[in-house]
């Protein structure tokens, strides 16, 4: 990819971007009860009003993001937006567990009743997102002290005693390290602490330290395989569970890894990140019949029971484009320019819908439209904007810095 | 279809019908440990060794019914497999619950540890049909009491109190009628009372009776459409859930109908059930361009939520040709022997694997073998062979009383 080429991709990527944010600005704000419609779809229209809150926590931590960091988002509908969706989220999204603990519903009614309770961290996790970005905007000292208690206790949940989850334990269970616990966590280190100085650093530096090793793990047989589960030892786990990838899950963990390794100035981790969390899952999750990253694959080659593990999903399509930008910005390597540019040209020429913007989100392995909505009940206001956002700005570094 | 055709039908289907049955009894018993393997690659291979308790149920009544229904299959081998898999199945599958009551799990370790329950009642439905059918083979009272006092238990947790399942009642909740649950119960109301005389048959006629005007309650839209779930008064639910079609499970609950319609001589329900659970589905549910049936279904034709939507899988075919085929046996219109046919027609040349024998599960819209276990967590010896026993004794019928 030349100097020329890169300024059309960061034009394209900045195109889509607006796109994109217009489309859920227009559509998705519920202005009589509050919160995000995330069922949209096709055309723009509702087809059901369904609030999840993994997406909630998510478009607000979005707008936010825009709205603190891009000159052109620093608008007030977009302010509106993140208070609203905000509110909403603080308002409703806590319901009281058995144990005494705040759990965050999975799923609210339009008018936010609780509908359904996850057993797991990942609503509390996109809410302390939400929290702690709100908070930055408007200097709302509660709302980030409820972010770091929210995750005091998702700390205590992982590392001491997940009963409060609401799980009950089993005799043929056995504890399992699951890639995306580590890497949410190591996610929520890297906004907790984004700029806010040495003495906050200083009190998740122990946890980000955890989250690096347990991601770690994850690099099995010899370093030729990223695996989706390992045992809390990190060794490898029988059957299905054991075996399964997840490359866009990998990808992501990449990006997160590379920067915590610039950030710590750890050259050994960067490099584990480039070229076990980036490179390897896209050598196996890469479909060289007909492109486009698998959803899961079996390490052994068996075929994963899961019925979508061969359709291509727009997020790990997202999470590669940023691995392979940001792993090519921080070394200038031109074979990660020439992956990231491969990756490019798949996504861009599959997912965004030309006709009535946004991204579609679901493909068939060969690369046609298999479900037509812009968003659902795992497809909100992220991954896209989040991809373009990132890769819009590392562009701007490489483009500034041209050499 | 004449009269030859139909005999060349029930040739292949008893051919099929041996094949999968050896495929079962040659890769399945666990030997060392009890139950059934069902993760079952395509050539024959276990590529994991969890047992799901839905399936080993599943597999313990099929051998029982096959056993004791059909004189080729009253062989030895088979008798010790349902044996073996039945008493793995008592000693492991259910554990304490918090309430107290029984509760059965929904997978297992090789060696019987409880991995996963389910807070449904379908372990629990599979336990019965297991119990109640090798209860007839070896004359055990005890396991057909025990099978009538997990049936107690279930009616409770359906119509009195879902507590004891253990989900957390939630203010957004709304209690539903889900056409499983009734379709479920009918089943095991034909399979406690079937050939056990009137003092049964009264104990469980008020159950039946429920479950008949539960499952009409799915027909919706002026008997247009079957939704897959209602209010518990019978009337649509709103968002996708509501608008939801399975017309794999419509054609189930057809046959189930059916029998009832026959059994108790009620001509209405028999005619509600062919016109309203067997044509209606099969004309919403095949797909014009491709053939075969969708999985799931948006009644107002928006793009489900559930990423398999399109695909092909084996079971609502399964249930599509034992519907049909009863249908014609039944009223002996030749337009459902038509469709019977066309159904026939793209099961046989697109499930079975003429390579290595039993059935592909799911494919692809377009026909395509997208997974390619025969066997899996949700795949056994059960749709398939069930299937291809009900058309042969059908089609025995049928072919002695040819007119």
């Amino acid at each position: 990819m030349s100097v020329v080429t890169l300024e059309k991709c960061r034009e394209d990527i900045r195109k889509q971007l607006d796109n994109v944010v217009d489309f859920w600005l227009k559509y998705s704000l519920d202005r009589v009860h509050g919160g995000f419609f995330t069922c949209i779809g096709k055309d723009g229209k509702i087809y059901d009003e369904l609030k999840y809150v993994w997406l909630q926590g998510r478009q607000v931590w979005m707008y936010c993001r825009l709205y603190r960091t891009m000159d052109r988002f620093h608008k007030p509908e977009i302010l509106e937006a993140a208070t609203v969706g905000g509110a909403f989220l603080r308002k409703f999204a806590r319901v009281s567990s058995s144990s005494g603990q705040w759990k965050c519903a999975f799923c609210l009614t339009r008018d936010g009743k609780a509908l359904k309770v996850q057993r797991t961290i990942f609503s509390e996790c996109f809410y302390i997102m939400a929290m702690d970005e709100l908070s930055r905007l408007t200097g709302d000292k509660d709302m980030q002290l409820e972010a770091e208690q929210m995750m005091e206790q998702l700390i205590y949940w992982v590392q001491v005693d997940p009963s409060g989850l609401g799980r009950p334990q089993l005799p043929g269970e056995v504890p399992i390290n699951s890639l995306s616990v580590p890497m949410m966590l190591m996610c929520l280190v890297q906004q907790l602490t984004e700029g806010r100085g040495q003495e906050v650093a200083q009190k998740y530096k122990e946890l980000g330290n955890w989250c690096v090793e347990q991601i770690l793990q994850h690099i099995q047989r010899a370093g030729t395989a990223i695996l989706e589960n390992v045992s809390v030892d990190g060794s490898e786990l029988p059957g299905c569970q054991g075996r399964l990838q997840n490359p866009g899950h990998a990808l992501e963990a990449g990006w997160f890894l590379m920067l915590y390794g610039a950030q710590s100035g750890d050259k050994e981790i960067h490099r584990t990140a480039i070229r076990n969390f980036v490179e390897l899952p896209y050598q196996y999750g890469w479909d060289k019949e007909h492109g486009g990253l698998f959803y899961f694959l079996d390490v052994d080659g068996h075929c994963p029971t899961q019925l979508e593990w061969s359709m291509k999903l727009w997020w790990p399509h997202c999470e590669a484009l940023i691995a392979f930008l940001m792993a090519y910005s921080h070394t200038r390597k031109p074979e990660l320019l020439e992956i990231f540019s491969e990756v490019y040209q798949y996504t861009f020429s599959h997912f965004p819908d030309a006709e009535n913007g946004e991204w579609f989100g679901y493909l068939t392995q060969e690369g046609k439209v298999a479900l037509d909505f812009k968003g659902g009940p795992f497809k909100g206001f992220f991954h896209v904007p989040r991809c373009l956002y990132m890769c819009e700005r590392i562009l701007d570094d490489l483009l500034e810095n041209k050499d």
